[in-house]
């Protein structure tokens, strides 16, 4: 079949939206009709050339929502009409790291997402004159149809908005996650979230949830702080307005340091205030952000022989089959919000739009509905 | 009253063995007559001036055994006769980290402890010309005699040979703590232990009582391979035998990288090392050593992205006053050992003959018997 996508053709160029061919489903894939996507700082890294792993033509885009269209032979689990939501963190419950109780990393087909391809080693899209494209992250949301394997497909309910719950495909799992599976913060903690953006915010009302008695944001753009406060942020500290040194502010104010702290900027720097204002003793630091290529995290190891903790989270440590439609149920059960976040909707025509409303930082979300 | 103590009158000299005063104790101390003392890196960290906190003149030494002599007025879970070990991490089950359930670093006598002085602020010990003399790390266990407040000091049964369990007062807890209290490894699990001097030793030796199926011992001085063994070691890897890259070496031998890994050796590009061989998803790293001042660790960020945890341990994680009588128990009822580790005997004397021996690499521990 053929169908309507934003292509990456070379690193750093803006989207090219065109007609591409789509094969359709082999043995245990699955056609979805994608119905809304948004555009993440990680599509935004590969695009820019940053990523030293991006490989092209490729369609980019990983957070999405649609409906099942054709099963190939094989799938159980899925039929066409089945909502769903494209998970970059598959879950095939039964690969080492899936029957590990610590992880959500499943590795069943790792190295030929990593490569662009299918589980199969090849790729169902391809250039009118026949060229192949990568897919990416396994999703490649920014065609108006997709090809996916079963095991990176949550099932989600039919009455929730394709144009809201695109956004728990990536960064509303990511941030509430990383709070309640990675940190699994206690209620009455203390936190400091640092970057008020789609992560940091979703960070935010994720500890609302767990029942944090303090959630202190820090931004360098004040702009950010009111958004914060509206999902449950406590206090705001602006970093260029602080005289001295950041870390004796932070723990000043969280009196002896914070219980948790979350790295939501991807800067090196911020990680290593973020692990120092972490209360000595018992406070955990969780890096989220993701840095530039090559870039390193220090400390001195005082930090962490005085009982500091320092650890990572990807998709906020969901299995994103059993956990993304529980995050449906929540939203649309109002136990937490999305629509505030979603601040541009565009048409697949305007995506590269949704890039330089990102620089600029005018956006929280930019959705594309199809 | 007079005692027989190893004084450091200045950074960078030997210990010299003299009379000194002892005040008795005050309110809610304890005079204790030391019976053993073993010499751990630390006391030489200061002794040598490498330590940028050390302050002289001091009486060094903080891994004893001894006897109550004299309780001062308010004591009231020790009498004379009673047997002890000192700790340097008190345990007053009051302060805000004693009721902390993650952490065992008990603040309450922290400050003047740091500054080498009991709680009221002045030293029990000075020169015979009446110059005081700082204690060390709250314990000065250098010295025959000395005075320490009640809630540094465990409780343990009298038929423990002083000789032995001295070394309990630290390296032994330090090592298995590390794996029971800090780590909590789970039976099955596979780990990796960098350093086989006294602090590995004991981290090797509680991997065994806990039941890990792997235990890999890294050490440049294969002399050391032989003891490791006998206290559970399975696979011995000499990173300088090992050709390119020691930790996809060791991810190899780990089949994926380990469950638990250790530092035992204070150096910060070994700590990395340890950190990059924990397994990808869940492998979790802990700092032991005690790095030079001033350095500092570093790693890319994604290490922590992907599911790796740095953490660091301090005194094994155990509350001194509850933990340390049991390790005891442990030792008397064979479940650890002690004995092979003990490796040179010394008198006070002869004190800086033990220094000496650990610069070579002799000795695992030499205790110093009054
Ligand atoms: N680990 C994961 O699974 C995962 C998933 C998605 C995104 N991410 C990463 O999370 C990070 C945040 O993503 P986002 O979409 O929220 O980005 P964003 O640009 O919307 O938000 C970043 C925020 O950080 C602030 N900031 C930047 N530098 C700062 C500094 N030095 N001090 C204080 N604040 C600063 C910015 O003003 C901005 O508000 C990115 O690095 C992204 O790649 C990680
Ligand atoms: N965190 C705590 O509470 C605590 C308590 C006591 C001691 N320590 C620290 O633990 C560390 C170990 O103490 P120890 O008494 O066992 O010392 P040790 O000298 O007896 O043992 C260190 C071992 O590490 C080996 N080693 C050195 N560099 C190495 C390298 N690059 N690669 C592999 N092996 C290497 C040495 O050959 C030696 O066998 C020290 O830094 C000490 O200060 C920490």
């Amino acid at each position: 079949m053929r169908t309507r996508a934003a292509v990456a053709l070379e690193a750093g160029k803006p989207l090219q939206v065109m007609e591409v061919n789509l094969d359709g489903p082999k043995a245990g894939e699955v056609l979805v009709e994608i119905k809304a996507t948004g555009l993440c700082h990680t599509d935004e890294f590969t695009r820019s050339g940053a990523d030293p792993e991006g490989i092209f033509p490729t369609i980019l885009g990983h957070e999405g929502a649609g409906v099942v269209l054709e099963c190939g032979p094989g799938v159980t689990s899925l039929k066409p009409g089945d909502h769903v939501i494209p998970l970059y963190t598959p879950e095939c419950r039964e690969c080492e790291y899936c029957l590990h109780p610590k992880t959500n990393l499943c590795q069943s087909i790792r190295e030929t997402q990593g490569r662009g391809v299918m589980p199969d080693g090849t790729s169902r899209f391809s250039m009118l004159d026949g060229t192949p494209i990568y897919h990416y992250m396994g999703c490649s949301t920014f065609a108006n149809h997709t090809v996916m394997p079963e095991i990176a497909l949550a099932k989600v309910r039919e009455d929730a908005p394709f144009d809201k719950i695109c956004y728990i495909g990536c960064g509303v799992t990511t941030g509430i996650g990383a709070v309640i599976n990675t940190a699994k913060v206690e209620i009455g903690s203390r936190a400091i979230v640092f970057g008020l953006g789609g992560i940091g915010l979703n960070v935010i009302q994720g500890l609302r949830m767990a029942g944090a008695d303090q959630i202190v944001g820090v931004d360098l753009n004040p702009a950010k702080a009111e958004m914060a406060r509206r999902f449950g942020m406590t206090d705001f500290v602006n970093p260029s307005e602080v005289e001295g040194d950041l870390v004796p502010h932070l723990v000043r104010l969280t009196k002896g340091g914070a219980d948790y702290t979350f790295d939501a900027t991807g800067n090196v720097g911020v990680m290593r205030t973020a692990l120092e204002a972490a209360h000595k003793g018992w406070g955990e630091s969780i890096i989220i952000g993701v840095a530039p290529a090559g870039a390193e995290i220090s400390t001195r190891p005082f930090q962490l022989v005085t009982g500091r903790s320092w650890r990572g989270t990807a998709f906020g440590g969901a299995r994103g089959r059993t956990d993304v439609p529980k995050i449906v149920d929540w939203y649309m059960d109002r136990k937490i919000e999305i629509d505030p976040m979603i601040t541009h909707v565009l048409t697949l025509d305007q995506i590269n739009d949704g890039f330089d409303l990102m620089h600029k930082g005018e956006s929280i979300r930019a959705v594309v509905v199809y």
